[in-house]
């Protein structure tokens, strides 16, 4: 797939939750690399960075998209020539999807050991690396209930129902807006993350720092999955995720809006639950208190504050 | 309309919001009485406790219902004749419809007080009483914002919206999983009260505990509007607001339900916010601290303990 | 039973529990009054306030004591003669003997309530009040699991053990500092209480406010089952309740103790839990949140401010 | 002493205190190592990977445990043959048991600038670490008071006395029920640990988390004195501290408990205390907040994340 | 002193505190009523009401004002003529005159109860109520230190500090933003009140709401001494107290003021501190949490809702 | 300028501020040992350590003293020669007084970026760092408002809004005590620090913990702009910064005082803010939660713990 058909399909939603973005954006970098003809390597590194300018202005929120583009891209940086270059961003790149693939596997793995046998659990949204804890833990006999919310306008709940249910765990599904009258009959709560800020803030889908202060109200354990990919380098800047808003119809019927003068519909496709209400982040490195995520950043990302001086990433700041 | 179909049209919803739920009964109780031929007062007594007890059966939640209806039957009390009867049910009916209408009003002007010019005001569901403060502040010329919620799965929020929108205030539409994201703007909540138990919990629409919470967390003031024959006189004997639960079909199509075999779905109407995170309590009788729900039952609706241990009540307490 | 003969008793704890001292007392008095021959009314209420005066002296916390000599010696207020003081005496103390046993049974058909199908209850101590709602929920067929605290260092969870166990309710015993360790199990807190203050504050055995704080930590409804006149009128004044201390020698052994020349007891009986971690005070005369005790005082135990100006209280404040 | 007769004196509790367990195992292992006769290295470690892993079964809880045990058999990497494995062993072990008597002594000195003149500290069960903070601070000359609990149903608070007693520290003694009551007098709470895990929850003697609700509540400094082999490193893995429940004996005498059918015994040893309620992590490396102890695990204990591959470790998992 | 006399002081801030404010007027509408020659009672009434509206001009937080005027006007409603008209006001303002001060008399010795010999006092701003209690306790024989806040821009803490100083109480001044600083210290907070509103908020010199914080994080009590007539009727129908501002000179001098085009000064005089942190209120008639404002509004101050709808008072609403 | 004179100018607060003070000192340093002869290099480093401790003995609290001195010093280590030690002193001391300057440029770049267009900003004292992340917003185009505070007893409020003002911000001017009033309004709190403790509380000017209280109350963000060199190592062996308390005569007039013989004043410079109540610290080598000010000590400052046993900083500990 072309890097402009896969932008595309980003930016429709065709394309979506944070990992698949990124694996997608790999793809496509490697396609593109592999098809780019250059007549030297600072041509080459441009096509391709240029590539990846448009890929990173798909979407705004998720920073797995800049943090897989930044891994593939900077594997250029130790080549002498056009055919080193191709092939570094071909090798980092397959490394990034094989790795992605066992992450949510090992989190699944490290996750399941907090479910203990007889939970209810509670999701919210549809993550692969929450699901994967969830499974696990069904894969390994402890009896589990799950209780999985709408998640209204885009129903993403519906999805996680399918998973549930064809894995053979009972499901209870209630609105977004049911979360806290259950919650003291839930023993945790598992979410994903579609970013993770220097200071152990998630950004997740909309409604998830309610379901976590609903679950602090109660002491009730709030566990976020997230592969090392989704924290955000430059948060340490300082720089604030930006959220996403999207379309007013998923919400409200143009039809119907064209008749309520004085109504404005908001969107924002994510929110920010503050560390203090995580108890735990599962990445495939480990599980870690959300007050270290900088260490993620700067051990297993590998991005330190130099790093961010590089001429490429401040170009495009704008877009990340 | 005859009891029975006032019956009919409450429990399919036809008929429905806490006051006009208690109003159609009072009008039905009335036409009863009107048309009940009896050979003795003890005959008719009875035929009206049988139409009332019809009216309670139809939805287990909001106690102006039975409130209501109490209040028309014991005006029967001191009635020597069928005639005399007769003729207390339709003026005691008569007053409560009056002072009903009344009653939104003054909790208007009452409301309106806590509202400043420049406020950003929430509101969750579709309550007439909590409508009336925003609409009362908004005649007297304060400036306001309001955010409304989409209310799932009944979708209230959009008869909230039209009010609001014809009224010309502007209003900004949000899905109810998005009312923490945005609760740091908003510097008052109100909502409306389908029940005010007597140590000052507020049984209102799914949603509201948690938009309380929200609220809490941050400082916002919480106001519940509710007229006095909200409040739950049986709540001092113990007994529990039950919690409806409605069919399943509006959260999950039946179609798709039975394609998910080990997905329930639970759809209660309503939850309970505790007396904590409730700031002020606007009745028509003034605005008082949840605390003294206690004093309402007993100064206001004149339910002393004695009247429990009446024989009418007892017989349908499973209804109540 | 004389006089000096009840007072002992209660001092060295063979007559216990705020009801049973409440009774014993009344008992003694209403046999005072029988044996007291006296020349004049004044020469009678005189001898009466002497054994008032002795039985008041015996424990200082639990005001069912005061408040239960109060109703017997303000029975002679309204006698003209020694005849009709005695029998004044006699009929207000039976009436307590009376309503006293009818308050637990109907303390423990409202707090039922409370208890639903399948909840697990934890109580602290060896409340009669308490227990009465327990039980009664057993009697109405709703399963239940208990759990029951050890309560050092009297034990007194022993006597729960066998009166719930003689109830065949399934009944957990646990040390008193696993109570945290145990509550996000638990649904519901049933305690007593030997005093409640005019703002809502509970006196009750040692160690009920930690178990408050770990309800309210974990959002586990905590109820308190008080007769009213458990409840403390002085407090109004601003009298506080004075907490007992007891002999050390029931936490560390005399040998022991004499082997540790820096080591000093303290062996108080009571804590105070405040009322913000009250959600629910069960009387006889309906369910209240914390905040009316006050109105309890004034409305049901009938005394007024007027009432502490009165020679004899004042006479005696010191034992109060 | 035999590596049998060690992990028989563990199990019942002869030996017993996280840090006098570790010595012993590495003690036992150390003799072991000597009097082991091994064709050749494979058979040699083998051995001692059997001595290994019956000293891991004695007890579940305390992670001093497999630390020590871990430190000693890595010391066999890197030998090329018996003599040089059984010296290894030999000298890691000696340097285990000479840093293990220092670190208490250093977190002493570390912990007694946490201590001000006129402090009165509260105590909870018997810790040899959180104590030397203690006796370190009377040393300076610092006047305190110390509360010290009875720590149901083991009464080690007694031992705490002695050591105290001995010292001439004034010292309070209290059921632990009472710690609420007190906690408005404390200055600081210092506790040790059994466990601290990666995300600085400390799992210690059942009741110490309640102690940290009562000094959360109250704005009272929490200090866990440990030193850095009680952390556990399983815990990045996701793995649970398995909480050890002991004989219900020790809280209900078998022939009271005989005639209880009805009445069930948990005697869980200890329970988990949330980093949010610990100030400080005193260990002899330096003080750290409770988010930290991942990185004591990585840095100081030296136990990456590879390391939990080795077999040795995953074939004992489930003693761990 | 002339009405227009009396009214200026009172704006100038030379008779000043709120039981203070409150005496002067009523002693200017009995001079008043004394020398108002009227030809009818229509006449007097309204000659009175003028007078009433002047001194209800001069400023809008204190309550006691037109609590004070209310009680005096509406002495006259039973008067047929101007001699019986201006008796009473004179009668009823005289009782007044000398019931506030048996009031502050009576709430010392109800508030000294709740100070234990050996505690920390903490009371900010100069309020006669607070420091009634706390010199009670003094004469008690009690042992106490205290503390007392600048209370900046008007330094009314120098005031707080003679009083004291004259006791012989010890006393520590510190500014206003050391209270968290010194609050570890502190066993118990006494302050005054300009208003209580009907859901038990607190109206006082500004900062209260901060030391009341302050004290609520760290389980310190919080009482405030408050004769009933500070009490607000008006806010039973919603109405806000007005939060009084001063003159910016009082925080930045004109000529520095002049210098900086920027910046605006705000002297609010007043802030709002919550039921919630509020543990007790004294009043002359006994102790009452916060939640039961609303009972001294109505049963003991005697202002029914009736009393809202008379012309008087809605005439000057806006002064209220 | 000499050591001595710079001591006695930093003693007196002529030259004040964290920052300031530590470049001064540095100055003084490069000064001296260009002037310092000495025979041998043990002397000349005797002579630089006697000037250091001058230094250091003037003010206890900013730990950017000791950590730059130290920083100075350590130069001196691999110096083989006078001339070599010399030369180390001025280069280290002219890149610290460098990267000084760099530091607060960096933090404001950092720090604006947590600064949205149209928000409300407050800051407490006047702190370079702070107001830097301020006026770097502004400079962005971004519109703001900023409340400032008075600061008793230094009025350095005044400094801070001379700056703002000057650079035409919109800035209101406020009481301490005012803080909680008007937070509600507040969307984030900008403060400096004078140390950052290992477990991330921050020592900062009287009032800042009572402004954090406020502000987590409310859910406004709390932002701590501080240079890496204000975090104290010695924290990490658990030493407590000494809050310095000055001439009670900033409070208290000495005639006043003289008045007062039982009054006693209390005047700390700085409190200390738990790490609970700060969202993020902003350091120039990027933004942190405070948990992992350790990471800070360790990785940027480069104290390592044996740092600690060196003896030059052993013999000044009382300084420190």
């Amino acid at each position: 797939m072309h890097v402009t058909e896969t932008a595309e399909k980003i930016k429709r939603m065709e394309i979506r939750g944070a990992g698949r973005i990124a694996r997608a954006a790999v793809e496509a970098l490697i396609g593109h690399a592999a098809g780019l003809s250059a007549p030297d390597l600072p041509s080459f590194r441009k096509g391709m960075e240029e590539a990846a300018a448009a890929l990173l202005a798909t979407r705004p929120t998720a920073v797995s998209l800049p943090n897989a583009i930044h891994l593939v891209l900077t594997a250029m940086e130790d080549a002498g020539t056009v055919v080193e270059a191709r092939e570094a961003v071909k090798s980092r790149g397959e490394t990034f999807l094989r790795s992605s693939a066992e992450a949510v596997h090992r989190i699944g793995e490290i996750g399941a050991h907090h479910i203990v046998d007889g939970d209810t659990v509670l999701t919210h949204c549809n993550s692969e690396a929450a699901l994967a804890c969830i499974l696990a833990a069904h894969r390994q006999g402890k009896e589990m209930k799950v209780f999985a919310t709408e998640v209204r306008p885009g129903n993403q709940g519906l999805l996680t129902l399918r998973v549930l249910s064809d894995a053979g765990i009972p499901t209870h599904y209630i609105v977004d807006s049911a979360v806290r009258h259950f919650m003291s009959r839930i023993d945790r709560v598992f979410v994903g993350a579609d970013a993770v800020t220097v200071n152990g803030a998630v950004v997740n889908k909309i409604g998830t720092s309610q379901v976590a202060l609903a679950a602090h109200e109660a002491r009730t354990t709030f566990i976020v999955a997230a592969e090392t990919y989704k924290f955000a380098p430059r948060t340490i800047l300082g720089e604030l995720i930006e959220i996403e808003e999207r379309d007013p119809g998923e919400v409200l019927s143009p039809t119907e809006a064209a008749r309520l003068p004085h109504v404005r519909v908001h969107n924002p496709v994510f929110d920010v639950t503050p560390a203090a209400y995580v108890d735990l982040i599962v990445t495939e490195e480990g599980a870690i208190p959300p007050a270290l995520a900088y260490l993620i950043i700067r051990d297993y990302l590998g991005w330190s504050l130099k790093e961010f001086h590089k001429t490429f990433l401040i170009d495009h700041r704008d877009q990340v």
